[in-house]
């Protein structure tokens, strides 16, 4: 079979570990593991400055059709005085809302090779390897009303709600559990119940799916709060955790950092499984677009190219070709292959191209 | 002039901690630098086993007519069962909302002599000094609709409602850029404008109030979720912190985590300066209320007792009494006396009450 991938590379250093993408599926063809057709399209900024908007229709048209998306980074300082329905974020958030991506997955792990780039202590973070699982296309992001009105005095007063169904939290909630139960069973479930109504129906609707469909996972709940700081504290705690959208934006962006790879963690953005058996899906790094060094061949191209894997592995199954870029990722960092932000002391450092090629190459 | 002070033990380790300041304060009357009325009463879990909820009218008189108080914790396992509206947090955020406390200060530091103690590496956080100001009354805490109702199919919906107002941030922007004005001069406020129309206003507002009064400070504006990710990487980067309520709940966290020091942090929640120069003001532990130890004179009370130094310096103008507490506490640590959430290994470790003891006979 042949798949449909759309590749949005979006704004920053987006474009350049996107090229990453093509390097390696070209040699991905070469093994007859794996026959994609892509096409590029732009999100974020870049379309802003091409269509007026951060999303056209047509994009979300293609990116609809496609049977899977990979997007590299939105957003940074040249958009800044951009009106804020049209930002560069609101393509990305469209795309998850309107494809009904509710579901990101967002693994924390800890590369051997890179512990030292923690800046946590070596033991606490050696070997970790948590999975984040955050609520996508509900809460805060997108309840109405959202909006900054005028008082009669002339100051103003904004507005955001935060909204969530049974509904929405008992799908989120089956994704955890069943990601649990083919890891090490352990699930933690944080929400701020004591201050939030939204944590209050959060916290009974996860305990109620646990006890009707999952008696063979352990469920413990946690106070976001107290979740960060654990984080910190002693991360491996952790196994599969479930939040909320605004929780999980910061959880997973303080997990990704402990592990010292943030350059490396790749996420997926999964919707619901339909009648045919499939499902939507996009997959992006965990990174941002990093502007400060976009265009110089600097970024670290191996979370978009740990993301193509991830896609491999989620939408098409292809476990063994999913393998072979993981494995092609661990050997070229085995043998030494290093960009700027990973480098230790005396290694040699590759650009963003030079990385990709090695990967390829493996 | 005798000041009237009220304490609020709370639940868990709260009286433990807090008869750490009736020690205390029983040697400060000796040196004749301060002199205090105490009165003690409930609050959280205590305050519903009594009373059947978690802060009586009563209680809400007396810290009102109070110069200061001083708290404990609240909380714990044991009121799990009981409804939100009388929840032990409940009694706690009525405090702070009916007092009109706002202005939140969590000083996150690392005492040299417990950086290892940190779960980062100590070059990282050796000599980390930031003042994290969280706004204390607005936000989604407080904001309204904050509910959960029943859909026609029998399934529900959880609200709850982020609303700033520009008086509400210009009035938290002022107290830190104040704050900064006598530190660093450095400011940076956290928000998440690109999702969030209160994010939108945050960052409108604290630029104008920084235009408009304070020229001479820097400010920084950063996402909330990256804030995190650099309190994680490179903690030192930040000296005054202003964020909104919920995000200063979880940075606060992260912050007093990374320092290693958490059973040692103190806060302040202040209220506005009124025509008589003074302010209404709650002092308070960073730490939680700790029920896996409450009860076995194990808990740390140099947050508790950090928290009255702190009452005395911003309350009362007693920079002399504040400066002889903090000096205790510091000789004490120097003197290797530790509780045992600070104990190394080979020191020994003291009780609750033997420190306090420690602590006042320096
Ligand atoms: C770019 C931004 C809208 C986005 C978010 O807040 O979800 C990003 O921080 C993320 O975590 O994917
Ligand atoms: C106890 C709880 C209501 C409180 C909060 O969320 O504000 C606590 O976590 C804190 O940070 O003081």
């Amino acid at each position: 079979a042949t798949y449909k991938l759309l590749l949005l590379p979006g704004d920053g250093i987006g474009p350049e570990v996107m090229a990453g993408v093509q390097t390696v599926l070209a040699a991905l063809a070469e093994t007859g593991l794996a026959h994609f057709e892509t096409e590029a399209d732009l999100v974020g900024g870049s379309a802003i400055d091409a269509h007026g908007k951060p999303l056209s229709n047509a994009t979300l048209a293609k990116a609809d059709a496609a049977d899977a998306i990979l997007l590299g980074a939105v957003g940074g300082p040249k958009w800044n005085g951009v009106a804020y329905e049209i930002r560069p974020e609101a393509g990305l958030l469209r795309l998850r809302k309107d494809l009904g991506l509710f579901a990101n997955l967002r693994p924390a792990i800890c590369y051997p090779a890179l512990a030292d780039a923690s800046a946590l202590k070596r033991e606490l973070v050696e070997g970790l390897d948590i999975m984040i699982v955050r609520e996508l296309t509900g809460g805060v992001y997108f309840g109405e009303p959202k909006e900054i009105t005028t008082l009669p005095d002339g100051s103003k007063r904004a507005v955001d709600t935060q909204v969530y169904t049974t509904a929405e939290i008992e799908r989120i909630a089956h994704v955890a559990f069943d990601l649990a139960g083919k890891r090490s069973g352990r699930v933690a479930s944080a929400e701020k119940h004591n201050v939030m109504k939204s944590g209050v129906l959060w916290k009974e609707v996860v305990t109620a799916v646990h006890a009707r469909h999952y008696a063979g996972i352990e469920l413990e709940h946690v106070l976001a709060d107290n979740c960060a700081m654990q984080l910190v504290r002693r991360p491996k705690q952790f196994d599969v955790l479930v939040t909320d959208n605004l929780f999980g934006d910061v959880l997973s962006d303080v997990a990704a950092m402990l592990t010292g790879s943030l350059g490396m963690l790749p996420s997926a953005s999964l919707g619901a499984v339909d009648a045919r058996g499939t499902r939507k899906a996009l997959y992006e790094p965990v990174h941002g677009s990093a502007p400060d060094i976009a265009g110089q061949d600097k970024a670290n191209p191996i979370a978009m190219i740990g993301s193509l894997a991830m896609c491999l592995r989620y939408s098409f199954g292809l476990g063994e070709a999913a393998d072979l870029v993981d494995g092609a990722i661990t050997a070229a960092l085995a043998g030494g292959a290093r960009t700027a932000d990973i480098a230790g002391d005396g290694s040699k450092v590759l650009g963003t191209r030079a990385m990709a090629e090695t990967i390829a190459a493996e």
